[in-house]
C-alpha cells in the first residue's frame, strides 16, 4: 500500500430502493434526514450536523441493493492516484465525472476483489449551506437540530458481510485501503468472525461480518449517529408511534460499546443502526482486540436487547450489495 | 369500605434472604441503598430521597419470601379504625408493637382474604436525618445522590401474582382498601389477567398479576425509581459490570409508559424493577384503560427487550409471599 | 373549610395575549403543544399527555393578562359547593355555563380574596381523542410524543406573585382550597417571602412569591412537564435556534429540586417553566420546610444558571393576573 | 514542518499543587479518577477508559503551576526526531529518560518558544490493566465505569493562555507540530482572540486563547469528557453535594458545541472542565470557522450560564504554566 490509499472517512452510501416514496417517508419523515437535491429520479439527503452536499442516496429500482459506499479521499490527486493503483492491481475501475452524481467531484467506483461490494473514492464535493427557514444559528451546525423525527448527527459506518470468510475482505481492506483492525472475534477454528475497522479514531467506519445465506456481496447496515443515549430511547418511541418495529434495541455492544437500536427501511429493507456511544482511539500503537468464540455473547451484547445470530432472526437479513 | 380504609401510599417491602450476606452486596453495593438500622439480624434500609425510616428490610431466613408489604394509613387512628375493620370482617389482624419493628410505631399485620399477601399498616415512623458524611445539603433530600452504584431515589411499586384469578384480589383491594384500577388487561375469556391499581396519582402503587406456576401468594417484584430514563441505562453498566445478568431490559411497557429493567436479588431471587418514567394520573374521573387480548403484546412491551409470559422466561419465576 | 373545597388539580391557564399569531407560533410551533378548537378567537391547546380537553387557552386581548387559572374539583357536586361556600364568605362568584369554554361543563370563577388572581373551578371537561394522524398508538396516550418543538409531557403547576406579602394568599389557598405548605422561605423579619403548595403530591400545583415591582395580581410563569432532565436541554437547543433567548437556566433548584429553564412567549411576555425532575410527597404527616434567608440562594439555585431577585433581571418581570 | 512533527493526541497534564491532600480529594473522590501509581510523592492517575499508564499527574509543590502537558508522537521514532529538529530550530530541549516519568519510556520537554508553556513529547507509554476488583469485564474498558464520583470517560483537550496575542502560539502549533486550526474568534481590530486546533477529528486537542491578567504562561483549563449530556448535570449534584461551587455551568457553547461545566480544584486552583458532546471534523478539506467579535456571545454561550470575559468573573482567573 502506498500512502495516497488511506482515506480519510466515510462520506455516504447509495441505496437503491424499489419503493423510493415508503423509503423517502422513512429517512425524511421518520428518521429525519434533510432533501438536498433531487435529481434523475435520485434523492440527496443528509443529517443536520453534516456539511457535504450528501451522506444518503436513495435511488429508485426494481429491488433493494446497495448502489455504493463512498470513501472520501485525503488529497484531491488521491482520487486519480488510486484509480492507478487499483487497476495496476488488476482491479476494473469505472470513472465517474464531476456532477454525474450531484455536488460531487471526479470520483472512481471498484468492487472491492474480494468480496463484490461496490465501492466508489471521492474527494471533491459541495458544501451547500441550508435554506433560510431550516438554517442553524450556529456556523458550525447546517441545520436546525431536532426539526423532524429521529434526528440524528451523522452518518457513522457500514457494516457489511461476505462469505464464506471476512478475512479475505478485512486483509484486502487493511493492505490496500489503509483500514486498521481495531476489535475482531476469532472462532476457535481460527476463522475471524467478525471485524470492525477504522481509518478515523471512531472504532469502525467499516465492520465485516460473516454471511451466512448468501452468495455475493451483502449489506447489514449503515448507522447513523446521535449524541446521547437517551436520543436511542426517543428514536424507539418515534418508531413504534409511526407504527415500525426495529429488529432489535436497545442495547449496548461490548465491541465498540455502542448503544444501538436496529430498524428496516420499510420501503427497501435495507438497516439503519441508530448508534449512540461508542468510543474513540487515538493511539497509533493500538493492538487489536481479539474475542474469542467464548466471549462472543458479552462482546456482541453487553446489556439489552440481543439476539442469537444464525438463529432465522430478523437481524440475520441482510441485503445485495 | 369506610374512608379510613383508604392507604396513604406503599411503605417497604420486608423480604426473607436465605443468604444475607450476598443480598446486603445487592442492596447495598449494587443497587446503593443506604443502611439505616440493624436490629436482631434484620437490616433496615432505604434510598436517598426517602424520608421514613426505611422502605426495604432485609431478614434473614431459611428461605425466600416476603414477610410484608407495608402501607402507610392517612391518619394516625385509621391504623386502629382498620384493625377494628378487618376483624370486623373476619379477618384476622396480627399487632405489631410501637418498637417491634425499628423506627415504626404500633401497626398491624394480616393476609389479604383472597390471595394470603402478608400485609402491614402503618401511621407512626421515624424520619431519621443521615449521618454528616451522607447527609444531602438539600434540606429536601436526606442522603447525597449518586454515593454508590444504581442510586435510585424511592421506591415505587410492587407487583404480586396469585392463582387463579387476580380478580377477586383486584376487587377485594379496590373494596377494603381504596385501590383504584388504572389499567387492566382483559382476556378473551373475560379474566381480567393483569391490573395496575393506586391510592396515589402513580398509575401503579401496586400490580396484581395471573400466578402460572404456583400456589398460594407470591411475589413478582418491588420498584424502585429513578429520576430519568439514562439513569436505567446506567444501571445496566453497573448490573453487568458486578456479573449480574438482569432478567429483562431496558424496555419501555405500554401500560403505565414505565422505562424498565428487571434483575433479581442474587442471595434470595426476589427480582426488583429499575423503573424510570410513567405518567401521573391527577384526575378523580379517571377511567380504567382496558387492553384486550390482541392487545396484549404492545401493552406490555412498547419497546425494547420483551418475553413471552407463560414461555419459561426468567420473568415468569416469582419467590413466595 | 370544608372537605369539598380541596381541589383536585390544576386543570389550565387562560393567558390573555396582544399578539395572538407570535403567541401561536411559540406555543405551537416552538412548544409544541396541539391545537384541539378554535372558537370565537381562542385557542384551546394541550399537551401530548394530557386526556382532557385543554391545558392553555390563547385569547386574543389588547394587553398581556391572565384571564382565569382553573383548578379541577373533586366531585361533579363540589362546583356548586363551593360556589355557596364562597358566596357564603363574602366572595362574588361568577357563573361559566357549561359550553362557554370549549369542552368544559359548568364553572365558576372568583378573584382570590386576599389577592385578586382570577381562578375557575371545574369538574366536567370533554376527553377529546386526537385525530388518526395525530394519535399515539399507545392507550394512555392521546398524541403522539416528539412531532414538534419541545414537547412537554403535561401542564405542571402556575407562579403567581403579590404584594405586600404573599403569606395572606398562601393561607387563603390554605385554609378555602385544601393547598398544603409543603417549602417556603422565610426572611429574617419574619415573613414569608414565597411558598410552594399542593393538593396533589408535586411539591407545587401553585407557587405564591412576593411582587416587588406592581401592585395587584400578577403571574410569574406557568410549567409544562418534561420526562427527562436532557430533555430541557433539548428544549434549549430549540429556542435558540428559533432565535429565542431563555430567561434563565438550565439549572436545578434547590426547593422543589426542579430541573428548569424558563422562557418568555415573545407575542405576549407571558412566562412558561420548562420543568423536569422534581419529587414527590405522598406522606400525610409531611412537614414544611423552612428555608432561612441566609439559605435562600441555595433554596432557590442548587446549581446552574442564577439570578438576583430584585436586580432588575428578565425574571423579575411579571405579568398582569 | 516535517511529517514526524505531527503529534497522535494529547497524553496527559502534569499539575503541580500545594495541597496534594485536597487535590487528591478532588481528583479520586470527586472526579473519580484512578490512582495508577505513587512515586516519589506524585500521584499518576486516569479516567476509566483510558489504556495508558496515565492522562493527570498530581505533583506536591510551593505553588501551583503545570508542569507539563504531553503529547504522544505518531510513531517511536519521531520522539528523537522532533527533539533533532526543535534543537535545530534554536529550541532549547530537555531528555527525559525512560522510567523517569513513571509508565514513560523515552521522552522530551521544551517550551512553546512562542509563548513558553512546558510541552513534553512521548511515545512509549504501559498500558497496565485495572486491579481485579476495579477491572470491567469490557476487554475494551480498562476499569469499571461509575464506581466513583462524576466518571469521567477520558481527557479531552487542554486551553492554555497567552499574552498579548495567542496568534503567534497558534501559529507555532501548526507550523511546528501540526495543529489545525478548526474555529477561532477575530477581533474587529484584526487580532485573532482565541483558536481552537487539533490533530485528532475532536474540534480541539488544545486553545489558545488571549491572556488579560498575567504576564508569561498561563492554563485556563484542562477538559475530561462525559458520555452524555445528563452526566453533566448529574456531576454538578456532586460537585455541590461536596460543597463545591462550579465556576461555569451547565451550558453549551456555540463553538465547539460542548456541553459545559467548569470547576476548580480546591487544593490547586488548576480548572477542569467537564465536557460532553462537540462534534468530529473527519474532512481533511475542513476550512476553519470564523467568529466575529459581534458574534462572540453566541460562539461561546449557545444556552445556559455564561460570563462577560474580562468581568473579573471566576472564568478569568488562569494558573501558572
Amino acid at each position: 500500500m502506498t500512502g495516497q490509499n488511506e482515506v480519510a472517512k466515510l462520506g455516504h452510501v447509495a441505496l437503491v430502493t424499489p419503493d423510493i416514496e415508503k423509503s423517502y417517508w422513512f429517512w425524511h419523515d421518520v428518521v429525519g434526514l434533510e432533501e438536498v437535491e433531487r435529481r434523475d429520479g435520485h434523492i440527496y439527503m443528509r443529517a443536520w450536523g453534516e456539511f457535504e452536499h450528501h451522506s444518503l442516496i436513495l435511488i429508485p429500482g426494481e429491488r433493494a441493493r446497495v448502489d455504493h459506499v463512498a470513501w472520501k479521499a485525503r488529497k484531491p490527486e488521491d482520487v486519480e492516484l488510486y484509480a492507478r493503483y487499483l487497476r495496476s492491481q488488476g482491479v476494473e475501475v469505472q470513472d465517474v465525472e464531476a456532477g454525474e452524481e450531484a455536488g460531487q467531484g471526479r470520483a472512481i467506483r471498484f468492487k472491492v476483489p474480494t468480496s463484490g461490494h461496490p465501492f466508489e473514492i471521492y474527494y471533491d464535493m459541495e458544501r451547500p449551506g441550508a435554506p433560510d427557514e431550516k438554517r442553524s444559528r450556529l456556523k458550525n451546525q447546517v441545520y436546525k437540530a431536532w426539526s423532524r423525527g429521529i434526528s440524528p448527527r451523522r452518518i457513522d459506518h457500514v457494516n457489511i458481510t461476505t462469505s464464506p470468510t471476512p478475512a479475505l475482505t478485512q486483509n484486502w481492506l487493511s493492505d490496500h485501503m489503509g483500514f486498521k483492525m481495531r476489535e475482531y472475534i476469532k472462532l476457535n477454528n481460527g476463522d475471524v468472525h467478525a471485524g470492525w475497522m477504522s481509518v478515523t479514531p471512531l472504532v469502525h467506519d467499516i465492520a465485516i461480518m460473516h454471511e451466512g445465506k448468501h452468495a455475493g456481496p451483502r449489506f447489514h447496515h449503515v448507522a447513523y449517529f446521535l449524541d446521547n443515549a437517551q436520543d436511542v430511547l426517543r428514536a424507539l418511541t418515534i418508531l413504534r408511534d409511526h407504527n415500525i418495529t426495529p429488529d432489535l434495541g436497545p442495547g449496548q455492544h461490548g465491541i465498540s460499546q455502542a448503544i444501538y437500536t436496529y430498524v428496516r427501511d420499510p420501503g427497501s429493507g435495507h438497516r439503519l443502526e441508530l448508534f449512540s456511544g461508542g468510543y474513540l482511539i487515538f493511539d497509533p500503537d493500538w493492538e487489536p482486540l481479539e474475542w474469542r468464540e467464548e466471549e462472543l455473547v458479552e462482546g456482541l451484547f453487553w446489556w439489552g436487547d440481543r439476539w442469537a445470530p444464525g438463529s432465522g432472526h430478523a437481524m440475520d437479513e441482510t441485503t445485495e450489495a
